[in-house]
């Protein structure tokens, strides 16, 4: 029997089920697995192992099972730092809505999950488990980290560019940014009102679609079902393929021949030009509603932001609020463009990151292939997809419409094991 | 010279600026009118006077003027409990960034005001000021009666059905709801992410446009500039008409009277029939979206909600989220259809509320002539429009197009002129 530790969130709740695991045995295998890890790794802002002994699952659908809380989430019992100084020591009074509703399904709170600050630019610790010269991307960086380091079968992250998809590709982990919107973010630090969204990350794709299902209060439905068909497969290399890099032209040739050969209708399906607006709309949503929603910790602990940050910050309120408006007007047109450019395929194919996690810690690695899903809403899964050069971890990354995130999660799983084969 | 208590903030600001009002002595004259009322409206949540004495306000376009800010918000300085014995005692670390951008811009945080649990419906102490016996409308109840008051000049509200609108009007004040997302939420109490909107209070159209422009990073222009034109105006009795009490039919006759005296060109403009969806949406998407928020005080503190929310949190969890997807979709889709329903009109004209506000405090009036302007995002502001049989005040509403919010306040004040005449 393998280490409890590396089962999937499912195969872990089939045991304890059938009495083949208690949850106290899947907690001590992760409580293992941190104390030998967890000094290179540093996937925790917020971790002790006394407290999460002294947690009592309740008996759902996440029964006994550990979970990783990026700590830009709420938490009524831990320190909630959002990767500030600015906010060290925080103990909020509630857990954001997405936590308690884990707790009341059964899941354990393990720690706090290392973000880079405010969940954007600078990066925390984290190393990347495979490697720990290189990043784990971010800025959901310890959650990706814990997940792939076999700290907790699940993990919440957050996502504005590219911020759950890139380092769980890095990690060699399954990330799902569902469609805006669906997991509340009542208890979040939300900077991008309009960006801003939930999401979580696991070990298989079965398991994001039994986390965020259940803290959605929405069926996602069992993405190990057998398919009644392949799926029709737009292939997208998108307006960022410049930057992909030799090792993800390799791999999108390897996963095309692999989703044909397991039978997929595969069409190239590219985004119009009009997309490219997103190149300027994107930043402007993001940095302009950051630097609106950040008043008072730039009027109070200016010097405490990082320059990165602060001069994001500083350019978005720079900008004419009438451009900000013209921004989300981009966002609407191109999201009810999305039923058109999917006319007649199941979902997208597009890489989930450039290439392999870069090396050192000081850049988390660039959102390019990510930020345009973001901004139109809808669903994204990265799956793992084998190696690069250097041994890292690759993702191949699947799309679908928003509010399609059931069928999504199906066809990625079908991806998955196409890629797998 | 009248009370300082009484003046608007551009008045008062014009006062300042000429050395003819100090920012102490219009402090001072707000904490006697507070001292004389307080004990009859109980306005506030939070009030200490010496606190508010100690405010250093910077020169900017708000200074040294006072500011009521709804107990929905975060204070730094000041508890923060929303309404809710849960959050009894509750300090949060920071400002909510409205009240930071107020502050940055010289505003003096007088107090919290009161708001209904969670700003929905079980109402506070809070009493009418034209009359004690009656409700000064909700949830934003403190607000609108401390305006009235002459606590303050401005304060925040905000609106998820007619939270703004209705007691402004029932008030006698001037209300302003701007587009869905004009001013940042990060630090409200957000529970319905689709129709929660800050918004502002004040004694003239021309304050709500300096204090909504001034936290919303917004030039929302000067509202007493005289205009080139008349508005042409659609006449939207709305499908709420069935609610309107007597005083209201009699204010419609009136006012469409004095508008079409003063030079405007008037249409009837009735919703069309797909409208009424809302009556189903709206509620559909508060109470959905608020009870998938409110997992961690339903979760650990069921007890301490009242019976009437927790039902309404219970109801909304009850729907099946497919159902709150399709009343989103019913938004976006009537969202899109507001430029054909505006076509050739300025603005609409449509009742602010049924009616006078009601007897009692334990109801905080019908948002029925609220909720779908909510729903569609777009600019409203209600000004004050004489009174009904009991002496109490009446308003009328003004709703202009999303993101048209400047043009909408210009023509809210033209119609607040005529109908002074």
């Amino acid at each position: 029997m393998s280490d409890p530790a590396d089962l999937t969130a499912t195969e872990a709740t089939r045991r304890i089920r059938s009495g083949r695991l208690s949850t106290a045995a899947l907690l001590e295998a992760c409580l293992d697995r941190i104390d030998a890890r967890e000094g290179q790794v540093r996937a925790f802002a917020h971790f002790d192992a006394a407290q999460a002994r002294r947690a009592k699952p309740v008996d759902g659908p996440l029964y006994g099972l550990p979970v990783g809380v990026k700590d830009v989430l709420d938490t009524s019992d831990m320190p909630s730092e959002y990767g500030s100084p600015i906010w060290a020591g925080h103990r909020p009074l509630a857990d954001a809505a997405c936590v308690a509703w884990t707790r009341a399904a059964g899941g354990v709170i393990l720690g706090k999950t290392v973000t880079t600050e405010f969940a954007t630019r600078k990066p925390g610790p984290t190393t990347n488990p495979a490697n720990p010269a290189h990043t784990p991307g971010g800025s959901s960086s310890g959650s990706a980290a814990g997940v792939a380091a076999g700290f907790f079968p699940l993990a919440f992250g957050t996502q504005t560019a590219g911020s759950i998809i890139r380092p769980a590709a890095y990690c060699g982990v399954v990330g799902f940014k569902p469609s805006f919107g669906s997991i509340p973010r009542l208890g979040m630090k939300v900077m991008s009102d309009n960006l801003d969204t939930i999401g979580v990350m696991a070990r298989s794709v079965a398991d994001c679609a039994l986390f965020a299902g259940t803290v959605a209060n929405r069926d996602l439905g069992d993405p190990d079902a057998r398919l009644d068909r392949a799926p029709h497969i737009g292939l997208c290399r998108s307006p960022a393929w410049d930057k992909a890099a030799p090792e993800t032209q390799v791999l999108w040739e390897r996963v095309t021949g692999a989703v044909a050969r397991a039978g997929a209708a595969l069409q190239e399906r590219e985004l119009p030009e009009a997309y490219r607006a997103l190149d300027t709309a994107h930043p402007l949503v993001m940095n302009a509603e950051s630097g609106r929603s950040m008043g008072w910790e730039l009027l109070t602990a200016r010097t405490q932001i990082s320059d990165v940050l602060r001069e994001r910050l500083e350019w978005g309120l720079a900008h004419p609020t009438a451009e900000l408006d013209a921004a989300l007007a981009v966002f609407a047109r191109l999201q009810d463009g999305v039923p058109a450019l999917m006319d007649g395929v199941d979902i997208l194919l597009t890489p989930a990151a450039p290439g392999e996690a870069p090396a050192g810690l000081e850049w988390t690695g660039d959102p390019a292939f990510n930020a345009y899903w973001t901004a139109l809403h809808v669903p994204c899964v990265t799956v793992p997809a084998g190696t690069g050069p250097n041994g890292l971890p690759l993702g191949i990354q699947i799309v679908g419409r928003r509010g399609d995130d059931r069928r999504t999660l199906a066809w990625a799983q079908w991806v998955a094991a196409a890629v797998a084969n």
